[in-house]
């Protein structure tokens, strides 16, 4: 059995989770806080990041959301996510990048600093600007996600990828922390309501963390 | 023949340059200007991040340093640099993404701000304590990297990967701005001497950024 380490809205591990429940694999859940990283995980990584999986059997560990992600694309055949012909294995890997580094970057590092780590940690309120400066960029980032969806029926190309994974991990983190207006967002709305109705989504959409709440539609499919 | 879109100091395009190299594969450059990107470029990518590489013959276009080098891997055969089983591949990428992320972050990205963004464009001089920090922080990096290699022949494992292709990006365009200090890194040091003798290497350490010029050894062998 694997045992993941990770905390409720850390995006990375949601894509992990999220990959490996497609794929029919189950794991059993280690809390990780990101601001009090434990000896025993700094042993496991020295960088610190979320998500990191063990395996129990054999203590094989694996570190970083995106080679846990390339390993068991490689190792478990069902569901491909990565699928296709080289080319198109690529632009999925791009959007996947795109996500987890500017997407993030842009809107759910900044939201998870203003409306978690200030309100756990710090005990202080959000910089309003910094707030806005980050639902902005979440708008224009889901344009994008509106025009890809305009010409494609999952982000990535004709199948559900990976892309679709990693944009679902980043995009419920935000919207969780009341990061997201979906008004103006139709293809990328609709995307997201197939996405919320899936059962490997639904346990994801169920966690709460402390202190911390989310909208009322946060885990509803018709939002 | 690919068409690369990048500048001498992004160490994201070394990384890929340094892969194509080792690959035998050619490539014509195009050079983009970070702090002023062509409308062109960002017809390319709208993420407006370099390297993005184009098919000069198809006009396939590819986009992010690691989906890039993925690329590569699945259609050239030459030289493999993730190989072995799927833990040995999981941990080169591992190591890849601390390298372009963590290590970029801390180290690569600041340096680049205060000692090549600062003088070129903004005519302002580095702000003293950032470096101090980025130069402390590359200095615990090493040592991370210094008990790798005391363990192991090359970064991730028995032979040349990805990984040390990374590091190499990373560290040499962190050296060209002034930025290491390898005293007291002897195992990274003897490394990265050997990365610096390899003729795939040598085009990259003979460039020049304009108005930026490195350190007098930075492209000696015997540094």
């Amino acid at each position: 059995m694997w045992l993941l380490y990770q905390f409720p809205l850390c995006p990375f591990s949601r894509k992990v989770r999220f990959l490996m429940a497609e794929k029919g694999l189950t794991y059993e859940l280690a809390r990780e806080t990101p601001w009090a990283s434990s000896d025993e995980f700094l042993d496991l990584n020295p960088a610190g990041t979320t998500p990191v999986l063990v395996d129990q059997v054999n203590g094989a560990t694996l570190i970083d959301s995106q080679a846990i992600c390339e390993y068991f694309e490689e190792t478990v055949e069902q569901f491909p996510l990565i699928a296709g012909s080289p080319l198109a294995r690529a632009e999925v890997r791009r959007l996947v990048a795109w996500l987890d580094q500017i997407v993030y970057r842009d809107v759910v590092a900044p939201l998870l600093h203003e409306r978690m780590m200030k309100r756990i940690v710090h005990r202080a309120s959000p910089d309003a600007g910094a707030l806005r400066d980050a639902m902005r960029k979440a708008n224009t980032h889901m344009d994008y996600l509106d025009y890809l969806l305009d010409h494609r029926s999952w982000l990535g190309g004709g199948t559900m990828s990976l892309a679709d994974i990693a944009a679902a991990a980043h995009l419920s983190v935000a919207d969780y922390l009341g990061g997201i207006d979906w008004e103006g967002h139709r293809p990328t709305k609709r995307w997201y309501a197939g996405i919320k109705s899936r059962p490997s989504f639904r346990p994801l959409l169920a966690e709460r963390m402390e202190i911390v709440s989310p909208p009322k539609y946060y885990d509803q499919p018709d939002f």
